[in-house]
């Protein structure tokens, strides 16, 4: 019999060493033979990463958060169908860099009070969380240091400055409360080994 | 006081003449001094045109009818608050070429039965119905005729047979039923011009 899949995302602030620590998850459980697809929203499928590109591109004002909410969760839907899902049905680990908490987040918590919206929308078109989310949990003002000197050019949502990191980790530590059947805080003040070393363990006690 | 506005959609199946209809109904307005907005859906403000594009070409099978149905309603966010409902606001005479109807029919009834979906998202982000929907209702093998002969290379909804048209007539005419309040349905089997004057005077009676 085949070894059944598992869907493990990653949460956290901007900075907080979410694509990092997915990264070396995945490659982690390769080298113990495990199959692993390692994908990140908004995007993870052909389609997906076309709407991320409408999304995240232009002005800042250029949708609102409702329409926001919208484009990103046909996006969320094409990637569950088209690679999340196929995958985990073929026995594989999904690693996923954000997926719908971080929704609740940012188009639920900081572009409005629309976190009502955000879950029946959620329910009625996505009906699916991960098995386990690993909410990588760091200081505000260090999260804005490594977010910023790492660069890029999709800043619309990382530079709204350290009032709003702050306010997004009290609200990623209640969405840890709300649903602590499947989270894990992760303490990610600490060099990045040390950190790795932690999310192997608890993604390993999910998977033996 | 200034005139209150007024938000018509028409609605048929492809070939019923509705965008013909529309024109005419906008020219014959402006004529007796209206202010007239002339828009159509999918699409109808800059964004929601993006959105427009990425749904209408590409292979069939792209999307799936839910990220289809999410990105028609997000297109149609859009679309109402930037360009519907500001119009309505400054006493114009909005008028639709297809609307939240059309969804009904064509996400809700020919991809799938998704209708109760389609309702549930409606009610959840676009919330407004048209406050006249005229109806032109003609024989399928008519409109499949006059759809063929006009052409046009965004034919993935305008593809697919008498019938599926046969199927979408008895559709919007149970729509037309099921929102008795604000649907006319009119005679599209006539010369364009009479079915110009029938559509004059229906819109007429909202606006005096
Ligand atoms: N534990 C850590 N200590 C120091 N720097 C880190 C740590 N984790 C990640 N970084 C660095 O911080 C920056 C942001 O990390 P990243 O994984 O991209 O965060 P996120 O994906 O959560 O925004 C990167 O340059 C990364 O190399
Ligand atoms: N009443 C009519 N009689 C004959 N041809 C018509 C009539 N109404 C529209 N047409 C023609 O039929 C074709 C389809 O009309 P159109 O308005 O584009 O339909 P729709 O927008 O409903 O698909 C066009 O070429 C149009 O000129
Ligand atoms: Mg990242
Ligand atoms: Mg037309």
């Amino acid at each position: 019999m085949s070894r059944p899949g598992l869907f493990i995302s990653f949460e956290g602030i901007d900075g907080s060493g979410k694509s990092t620590q997915a990264r070396l998850l995945a490659e982690a459980l390769r080298a113990q033979g495990r199959e692993v697809v390692l994908t990140r929203e908004p995007g993870g499928s052909p389609g997906a990463e076309e709407i991320r590109k409408l999304v995240l591109t232009g002005e800042r004002d250029r949708w609102s958060a409702e329409t926001e909410l919208l484009l990103f969760t046909a996006a969320r839907r094409d990637h569950l169908e088209r690679t999340i899902a196929p995958a985990i049905a073929a026995g594989q680990v999904v690693i996923c860099d954000r997926f719908a908490d971080s929704t609740r987040m940012y188009q639920g918590l900081s572009r409005g009070d629309l976190r009502a919206a955000v879950d029946q929308l959620h329910d009625l078109m996505i009906g699916r969380e991960p098995d386990l989310t690993l909410l990588i949990d760091i200081d505000p003002a260090t999260g804005l240091g490594r977010a910023l000197s790492r660069g890029g050019d999709e800043e619309r949502f990382e530079s709204f400055g350290e009032g709003l990191q702050e306010k997004m980790r009290a609200g990623f530590l209640a969405l840890a409360e709300e649903f602590s059947d499947r989270f894990v805080t992760i303490d990610g003040n600490r060099p990045l080994e040390d950190v790795a070393v932690d999310v192997a363990a608890v993604a390993g006690a999910h998977l033996s």
